[in-house]
């Protein structure tokens, strides 16, 4: 059975040492939160997931959830666990203090979201859910659908649901069919089938707030003619008690390769009662607002989980024995060496290491540009952050995403046969893990919103902004000899990454294609030249915190390893992702339908 | 349900054009196959394959092996195709005719190998266990001891398996305690548990002969004590009828990922009646005989779920519609394009058909190699294809199964939300494929193998024979214009695999543990040069064929812009991979226990 060891210590050197977090005055409301706060509240969150939600991880996989009398049940222990997740209210904690939430910044949040999604990925998604539910109507929906339903999502007492998919629609929503029909009391009748609903229905909560795209009569053809509903499960009176069922029903329950223990459904909704959350045909504008959001959570699961697989095989290849180190024998009153000391086990148990330090920071970076979007008191400052975090929405889905299933692979293989079995544990972290490279715009429209939208979009603006803030950074330590070996791992990225955007953005005009071709290999390099840059900046930190004494030499001697290993490990990719782009592109397009 | 068209047209490509098979003269037997009857045998095994193995695959992974009243059932369908499978004498092919095979050259065997680890590699998995056993007892046995069993294997009558790994002992055959104490009669009692025994027990066949390493009473600690036993589960009467039941047990079934539909068995041998094969204490070295053929059948496997993986991302990527080409619309009469038209989406699929045609091309050259060291008349060639095809090993196996796998999740990717559930079929590939990264030797170990034994093992003398037929064949076609992508492309490959290759040499001598940090870089680096010098023949030959008029014209056509995708895309990655080797190998070694 797995272990869990919250990263407390990573966290604390990340707000306090690396992005000074209790050093932003001008950032509304982060005045109050003081490291002593954030140390109990992130500690409350580690006893909790590590204590009640991942004992539940393995019986959720196995057991799965079940339609029984028309009726979702989830696996055993759920219900009660849930129950305890809101009564403790871990469902608030970064909520609008108006309804009931904790105001907690959003990268301070993120060290939560990433501890649940690491212990129980499945049973997270429930509360994530509903967090998205929560962010769209409290974005778009008016002042009585905030009084209907805000203050019970941000307890948790209900929960959430995003209805978009259908059979025939996906990454294409232009292609939706759901039908939205005006009734007379400012209400819509809802009909249609949605697939692959997350969190559709279940036993946990007396209410779900389902949100579903869908076309009213009078819509334009394709993604400009797409609403947004609310559609509750049970009809809320307006004394906020519940009425009767809506017209709405789980039909089926999705057979899936992991995330057993999410009820992961077919929603039918027959006429189902709903209310337009924000203007009609505005639908997909509502949604887009939340993506940043709920891209950077998918993101999470990927760092999380891979965190928990790393940790777990790294204690499996301490204890395991077999065969000698080739210098040899390092634990010779043993029958064997712990295979900790093979290289490439090492290989592998280093690559997940600085992959998820690496990315834990710049999911908190990426957290902190949210915050800073929505706190900052200078509008300037304001909308450059935002800038920001949109240019880095797809790295740290898409990304981060693709390197930490890569993650968990290598942490299922460190077990050997041991790791391909239920028993161990490992392998639910490689089927869990799967679905976060599919779901919330899979990896390769991440590559392509990259690219397409936010590279080219604005003429390459942005990307300029954070390119300054990284020859800034290289300016400032070039003359460090002790900075040397991240200087240069972290320019030679920069360089790659440069001249592989020049050659998308000069040939992308006459050859669009071009766009789609190149955009998974720009993902990748833009993605490990991220993680360089905040590698270097880690490094930097270490460094600075090694000039005076401290009992903690060793936490910051182990940071400088890792950004070594990175550099040295990481970074030689680089190169070969922009001969791919360049040399790979026109191939990819000159391949004609009978060519395959 | 996935679909399978085994690609029969690219089988006789690669023996009768790339690889000659049906001009071999000097190959004693080759002359006994001519295109035609090697036609009809592997029109046979795909009719036998496609109709019969490829419906039983879900079935297999829904129902899986169930113990009842200690008997091991294996899923619906099974028993009844089995028994289809011996009738029709597939389990026969490549075996000794002496014995009732049919002496069916490796080369083309392989194929046959391919097509039914595609259609139901679960399935496969019984008489690819047994071949491992006839092989074993046919190279090592006693006279009595092949006349006991090897008709009975031969024709699939009877199943066999491999009983290595114990709990404690996997990669580390030394650890290994199952003991045998000799009997009166020439026989032994082997006492002793083993894990991880595919098709350990079933309702098949009417005999399992298990092979079992145990040490003797008198055995030298560690490998060199270890020997190999036939321990049959019905012992065998004097006149070839069936007698009691022997004393072991097939426990429990370990619950795994993936390969469902086959018994993977934890076996509990109790003073079991077991023979030996070959002579004490010299257990191991008749495993390593096997092990070439051993590892070439996982790679087939590699190979074989990633063609069926494509071949239905193909198809779903040309039907489902999502979405325009960035070009413009290239279906307008349809509501969106086909997915097909995204450059993403082909990058995944070329990167996946070059890789299964340039792999089932080296397969079949491994194959080759195989053949020429027991037929070749001349022993020097003998000896010389022998030791490159114990170089390639570690790639055939190791390489191929790491790029399978991610082509297997590729391919899932490109159904999207599709992909993750279990009804399109995808995400099975993806689930019973990861096992061939971790059985017969994971693939840490295949690169450990490739760099410390195959490489520095001869001082580099195999290596360099098999760089001179690279260099021949490049100096061969060095002016020829249209080589020109080709020829490149393999010297780019063969330049980086050659400073690697003095890398390593150079600091191995005082740095022994740089073999396993440098190891796994190496062995995909070698693979992608491999494939290069396949993709670089293959392009010869195409580019023969098309000097005459052709109707196939389209086929070598294809070959070439496939073969040019595959030197713009996979060998771009040969540079970085080097420069890991080089770059970050001292630091996985400088880590200590209290960095990780």
């Amino acid at each position: 059975m797995p272990t869990y060891q919250a990263p407390i210590r990573d966290f604390q050197f990340i707000l306090s040492e690396l992005l000074n977090i209790y050093q932003q005055q001008d950032l509304s409301g982060f005045d109050e939160f003081d490291p002593e706060l954030v140390d109990a509240i992130l500690q409350g969150v580690a006893d909790f997931t590590t204590d009640i939600m991942l004992p539940l991880n393995t019986i959720g996989d196995t057991q799965g959830c079940k339609i029984v009398d028309n009726k979702v049940i989830t696996p055993e222990g759920f219900k009660q666990a849930y129950a305890q997740y809101v009564d403790n209210g871990w469902a608030t904690l970064t909520c609008d203090p108006q309804y009931g939430g904790q105001g907690l910044p959003e990268v301070i949040g993120t060290f939560a979201t990433e501890m649940k999604a690491a212990t129980n990925m499945a049973f997270a998604m429930y509360p994530g859910l509903t967090h998205g539910a929560y962010s769209a109507i409290h974005a778009h929906g008016s002042d009585a659908l905030k009084q209907k339903y805000l203050e019970k999502l941000v307890s948790g007492e209900w929960t959430g649901t995003m209805n978009l998919t259908e059979s025939h629609a996906g990454t294409d929503l232009a292609l939706l069919r759901t039908k939205a029909q005006p009734l007379d009391n400012d209400t819509f009748a809802i009909s249609g089938e949605k697939i692959f609903i997350s969190s559709g229905d279940h036993d946990l909560a007396d209410n779900i707030v389902h949100l579903v795209l869908a076309r009213l009569p009078d819509a334009p053809a394709g993604v400009k003619g797409i609403s947004l509903f609310a559609v509750p499960k049970f009809l809320v009176n307006n004394d906020g008690s519940l009425g009767e069922a809506n017209t709405l029903q789980a039909t089926s329950l999705e057979h899936k390769m992991g995330i057993h223990g999410n009820s992961t459904c077919v929603m039918l909704f027959d006429n189902a009662v709903g209310e337009l959350i924000g203007e009609p045909h505005q639908g997909l504008r509502a949604m887009f607002t939340m993506m940043n959001q709920a891209r950077l959570g998918v993101g999470i699961q990927g760092l999380a989980v891979s965190e928990i697989a790393y940790q777990n095989a790294l204690e499996y290849a301490k204890e395991r024995i077999q065969g000698r180190a080739l210098s040899g024998a390092k634990e010779p009153d043993k029958a064997a060496d712990s295979i900790w000391v093979h290289g490439d086990i090492r290989r592998m148990l280093l690559s997940q290491k600085s992959f998820n330090e690496g990315t834990r920071a710049l999911m908190a970076q990426q957290a902190l540009w949210l915050d800073q979007a929505e706190r900052e008191s200078d509008p300037t400052k304001a909308k450059q952050a935002k800038a920001l975090a949109a240019l880095f929405t797809p790295i740290v889905k898409g990304f981060v995403t693709d390197q930490g299933f890569k993650a968990c692979v290598d942490a299922q293989q460190v077990l050997g046969g041991h790791g391909y079995i239920n028993e161990w544990g490992m392998e639910q972290y490689v089927r869990d893990i799967r679905i976060s490279m599919i779901y919330e715009g899979t990896n390769g429209v991440q590559a392509l919103d990259l690219v397409g939208r936010k590279l080219l979009g604005d003429k390459g603006e942005t990307l300029t902004a954070w390119s300054d803030m990284v020859k800034g950074f290289i300016a400032q330590h070039h003359n460090n000899s002790q900075m040397t070996p991240y200087i240069n791992g972290l320019m030679e990225a920069a360089g790659d990454l440069e001249r592989a955007t020049q050659f998308i953005a000069k040939n992308a005009a006459t050859n669009p294609d071009i766009i789609g071709a190149a955009s998974f290999a720009y993902m990748q390099l833009f993605g490990i030249s991220a993680l360089a840059w905040m590698w270097a900046r880690m490094a930097a930190t270490s460094l600075a915190a090694l000039e005076q004494p401290s009992e903690e030499a060793d936490f910051y001697q182990t940071k400088l390893k890792t950004a070594q290993f990175y550099m040295s490990y990481w970074v030689t990719q680089t190169r070969s992702l922009r001969k791919q782009i360049e040399a790979s592109s026109e191939h990819i397009i000159s391949f004609d339908s009978n060519d395959f």
